[in-house]
């Protein structure tokens, strides 16, 4: 029960600050609940709809937060940059415009356009790259380079990390008495920060990660070290929040100790499958890799942990959808 | 200012009784904050996501409070009755099932089958009847009678309009200093509430109606009296929660004197607009009946009213749609 949490790159008292810096700009997201839900499941579920947050997901806490952060420590600086057609792109692209900073994003010449129209839209330069994780990190250094801009991290960034650490806190605020906690997992940056937080003040609360098939966490949580093939790859999956198979530098070994060693693993059927549920019934659009830990809480997996498992918040984020194409019609 | 409140079938009294009765069972929905509809408009906008309550829609409100109500008067009540093939129809089976008792519903047979089998799902029984006001009211008459039933109106009911007015007790608490509400009007009952509610408390507060076009709200306003051709028809419009043409005989005189004069008039084509702008921008799942409001505030007629109406709250219900068959799809 008594967790070391000091030996990391990134401490709780990062994710407090954070929660102040961030505070006067983003959205205190609700929780929403589903009686049809609860009784499918078995369990009280409470969800955290981060769908709603700002730019359409929780990933302008972790943006918003580095930009702040950089701008606080070196008001000369000139601007961003990172790699990523998502949820990071349009965040990172608002929170340079929130803090009049420019910002490039480096996008793979097959992302679809709707995406690059979003990015776009926030203000942000882009520069395509070929869909390789090599020209990607090439085309990024280059353009910083070029530019004298700051890169910053889809998820292997302390101050990303400590951001999304604040939806932790938040949940800790808005749901009493959880005993468990699905959070998505990608690079790891949601699941690092919200286990910091979390686990800071309620040890006993339990973290599962949900995430696509092909991604295997579970190995390498089991053996306790990093069991992901080289070179990094992209997993094939309509979760495309949710692509990146190995875990981060920084955030891999939070993940390791806090995270509970049953990782639930969803298929794009049941991922689609959730999705809907949470469009039909809950009223929220959702994207895949929102839907995610929504098809979780309803596997067999889940359904088979112990029944002291009563009450569990579980992370939706985000929604930005193509809405012309949704994968049911 | 002075407003006399006093003289109708239904006061502010029953409004604060429903917040009583109600609070146990139904959700205190969010106000959802969109800077993109902010800046469009140029106005500060609150959006109520009555989208998310119980059943999917505000009207749980009116039909649990007149169920509760009923079995609180009467506790050898049978069951209830109702004729709406909508949001009412299923507010009303979960109202009754949530007390233990039958209910049935009256249903054209030209409904479609997602809506029978939503009524259906919450344990209600289904009987078709022609689709005309004539054979509807006959077939209901004969149903209460020969089943002993109670028959509940969608709006035109003392117990639902105090249901639907706890709405506007919680946008009173959730918005400070409000300067206008605009609310969809069908047969009145969410209106009627809403202004009891509100002009009891604030009465400098504006209450705009939203409404399809057809509807013609404005000249019987204007007149003070009811100026809609008999007998009672129905409106073309993909709006299909707000095709009833005439207030009802208990919430037009509420309306009448409550509501502001300037009625906003939405085609079906600036109606699903506003839909896809709430689907893509505020990420919530609504119904055509619940972005009238939106498409309102939206409209140039809104936005040409006194610069004094700053802060706006725009009631969103409900998010009862067919998602395998979206409009712009």
């Amino acid at each position: 029960m008594a967790l070391n949490l000091s030996g990391y790159a990134v401490d709780f008292k990062a994710v407090q600050e954070a929660v102040t810096r961030l505070s006067p700009f983003i959205h205190r997201t609700p929780i929403v609940t589903s009686g049809t839900a609860d009784e499918r499941v078995g369990r009280r579920l409470f969800f955290k709809a981060e769908n709603l947050q700002q730019t359409g997901a929780f990933k302008i806490r972790g943006a918003l937060n580095a930009v702040l952060q950089l701008k606080e420590s070196n008001p000369a600086v000139k601007g961003v940059a990172t790699h990523s057609a998502g949820n990071h792109g349009q965040a990172l692209a608002a929170a340079a415009r929130n803090c009049q900073l420019s910002c490039t994003v480096v996008i793979p010449n097959t992302a679809p356009q709707v995406k690059v129209n979003a990015i776009k839209g926030y203000g942000a330069n882009v520069v395509f790259c070929e869909p390789t994780p090599q020209d990607r990190k090439a085309t990024s250094e280059r353009v910083c380079k070029e530019a004298g801009l700051t890169f910053v991290s889809p998820y292997d960034d302390v101050h990303v990390i400590s951001g999304q650490g604040t939806l932790g806190l938040e949940l800790l605020e808005q749901v009493s008495d959880m005993d468990a906690i699905v959070v998505p997992v990608s690079g790891g940056g949601l699941a690092a920060g919200v286990c910091l937080a979390v686990k800071s003040v309620k040890p006993q609360i339990k973290i599962f990660a949900a995430e696509p098939a092909g991604k295997d966490l579970e190995v390498s949580l089991r053996a306790g070290e990093r069991l992901w093939p080289e070179p990094p790859r992209h997993l094939e999956t309509i979760a495309d929040g949710l692509r990146t198979q190995q875990l981060g530098q920084i955030t891999w070994p939070i993940a390791r100790d806090c995270l509970e060693k049953t990782v639930l693993t969803m298929s794009d059927d049941e991922t689609v499958a959730a999705m809907k549920f949470v469009f039909e019934r809950m009223k929220l659009v959702v994207e895949p890799s929102g839907a995610v830990p929504v098809a979780a809480v309803m596997s067999d997996r889940f359904r088979l942990l112990g029944s002291d498992i009563k009450k569990v918040s579980v992370i939706m984020s985000g929604g930005n959808v193509n809405l012309d194409k949704l994968p049911w019609c």
